[in-house]
């Protein structure tokens, strides 16, 4: 038996015990692992120290490192965000319709776990932890795998998670981790169709690509951002430079960030400038342009084709001036990665069309594309972003983790 | 450009033109082909008479010949579903959630269409128009791969349906049959991500496995029932006889059809023999029994491990004698396609650690099993019945042909 075999059986026969558990028990668990983190915390942060000097050894970036590291301060926050789950409604065992048919048989249809959930995952340990406490919550098991350069952190996550599991008499298999780092392994997770039954890759684009072109197990993509702006040429143009800035600069490094400005021939000559000033004043971008708005942007770069299809995760921004709303619309269903877009115009049918044809998960009017988040949208908790249109689409809580059986109960019906 | 890329291309078009359709023209339309399949039922019947003769030259078998088999009142029934399809509350805009959000965001989740759906089938040529309704009802393209067999009668079927399309001045590309019913070309299909958002198999075993195995589109498996039925200790012996009878008997081509029984030891030796004779006044079944069973079915043959794991479609049944309830569960989540599964029991605790624990589809007490299906349970429609558990379990109506999307609507916000 290989070692994901040994750890999909694993995770099959714990996905079955946790069927069983209640609501109550669940989060019991979930508050006592929060204790146990923080009570944890000196051992946590001694096996993350290992992970951030080998990081730096490595040559791992400074923004890296941060995402990388533990202390105190941040090990209490992942215990908050424990408490939190405890406290959100529990999806599982929910009547999602119920009626008594032609027949007479009682027919209702209830939510229930998905079973096993895996997770292939990049850099941030507290992702071991957030997503083990969904899946938990949600009476699934999971089979976490990290990143190598983290390995000594989750490592220790997971043991104090699985070390409370067995003091509540909960089988600790309901989370594991894959120690064995390798590309081999990873894919045969991918493969592990007996096994799992939803693969979840976070992280950059090129982990998102490799599992979706490799799984066979089915896969919620996650988190890429081509992110637009287009602003019209009904704009408020004071509205549309606060947005792009907003979108382009709080936080450049996020999925829901803007990557590419689309402008209105009509007033992109009043407002390039002006918002190249504005942000010049705050933070400067670099600007790769086509050749229009290059012409108004004495700094920009000429923008090559690739531009315009990349997730810059950086001070950088792909912009293009056009010469109508339909060519935004057309732009970005070329480019568009499916998560967040945005329009900014003061005309109602413009705001329309625009949001009815743009093909992304969450389309905006007026407002920054920096809101595309599970807890800003009200979810109680993020799993992961989806940029696909089957099972979930946008930011996926803990109902983006289950599935629903149909229960019927007759009194000894038979079909004629 | 490839034979696929071409329909491909033209089904992404077709779908972002079918996107600003209103529910009065396409229930205008769906009426109209209803209308004009009627009107044209000669020239189909002429076509569907190539395949019939096709089919004899082939040797394909009697019941086959008849599933392939158009005539005018089976052409009436599939213009009277169109009409049906028509009167379906049409799920697209519908608002899943909507509120204002801490920031003054007006969030609104809305139901969209999916895109481009390709669906491989085999046999019945209605197949063709049923889905080509209900990908229309909601908005959606649609690629036909039918089999080789009825290949004159989908194109006549086809044709009918794109000639009403184009006289009412919609895009006929919203339907396209692939006339190259080569496996390469299925292939193909299977793995054009840049075009079709859903591939949805229907046929037998063999079909959804291969699409299984090869399609790199997101799948939604589907029909595959090895059928369990369980009789308890605790049943009431004649409603189990008559729930067995029907289940088995009434329509065994059908996936929710039974395949295999399950009986508790200590009603075995009074329930098999009763059944035996009750079945052989309605009509004679094969028993493939394990010992146990075997001792209590004097014509019964010796079952084999693969008995288990197969589903006839015949007057044929697998049959094993367990002694609790918990060994029958287990059983069944070994062997079972995850379709429909019952038990019959008096008791109340047995009932739902039954239909708590049974991982499948559709878990019954107490009735047949050959109630699963979309229009019984009530779905107005059924595209098929999913087997998975991720985007929808169970019978599939309208709904399951749709994604979400998130409008968000502001006056400028950005986030902090």
């Amino acid at each position: 038996m290989t070692y994901i075999e040994t750890l999909g059986k694993k995770a099959v026969a714990a996905s079955r015990d946790l069927a069983k558990l209640r609501t109550s028990e669940k989060n019991a668990l979930l508050t006592l692992v929060a204790k146990r983190l923080v009570a944890e915390r000196l051992y946590i942060i001694e096996e993350n120290t290992k992970d951030l000097a080998a990081a730096k050894d490595n040559g791992i970036s400074a923004i890296m490192i941060d995402r990388l590291m533990l202390n105190s301060e941040r090990i209490e926050g992942i215990a908050e965000g424990l408490r939190q789950v405890a406290d959100l409604e529990d999806p599982i065992g929910q009547v999602v319709r119920g009626y008594t048919n032609l027949d007479g048989l009682k027919i209702v249809q209830k939510r229930v776990p998905l079973g096993v959930i895996a997770m292939i995952f990049e850099s941030r340990p507290n992702v071991s932890v957030d997503a083990f406490s969904l899946a938990f919550k949600t009476n699934n098991a999971i089979i976490l795998r990290g990143g190598r350069d983290a390995i000594h952190s989750n490592k220790a996550l997971v043991s104090v998670i699985r070390k409370a599991l067995e003091d509540a008499g909960i089988t600790p298999d309901v989370v594991q981790l894959v120690e064995d780092t390798s590309h081999e392994v990873a894919e045969e997770l991918m493969q592990a169709v007996d096994y799992v039954d939803v693969l979840i890759p976070r992280g950059g684009a090129r982990l998102i690509n490799t599992v979706k072109e490799k799984s066979k197990v089915p896969v919620i993509e996650t988190g890429v951002g081509n992110v637009h702006i287009y602003v019209d040429e009904f704009a408020d143009l004071d509205m549309a430079i606060k947005i792009v800035i907003n979108a382009k600069t709080q936080r450049p490094s996020v999925c829901n960030a803007a990557e590419s400005l689309l402008v209105h021939e009509t007033i992109a000559e009043a407002f390039l400038p002006a918002l190249d000033k504005a942000l010049k004043a705050v933070q400067p971008v670099e600007f790769r342009a086509d050749d229009k708005a290059l012409a108004l942007l004495p700094d920009a770069r000429k923008a090559t084709a690739e531009d315009f299809a990349t997730e810059f995760l950086d001070y950088i921004m792909s912009v293009k001036v056009v010469s109508s709303s339909q060519e935004a619309i057309d732009w970005i269903n070329t480019y568009t990665t499916h998560h967040s877009e945005a329009i900014v115009t003061r005309d109602i049918e413009r705001a329309e069309s625009f949001q009815d044809q743009v093909d992304a998960a969450a389309v905006y009017v007026n407002a920054s594309t920096r809101f595309t988040d599970g807890f800003v949208f009200g979810l109680g908790a993020e799993i992961g972003i989806s940029t696909q249109k089957m099972h979930a689409r946008g930011p996926m809580g803990l109902e983006a983790l289950t599935s629903t059986k149909f229960y019927i109960n007759g009194n000894g019906q038979t079909r004629g």
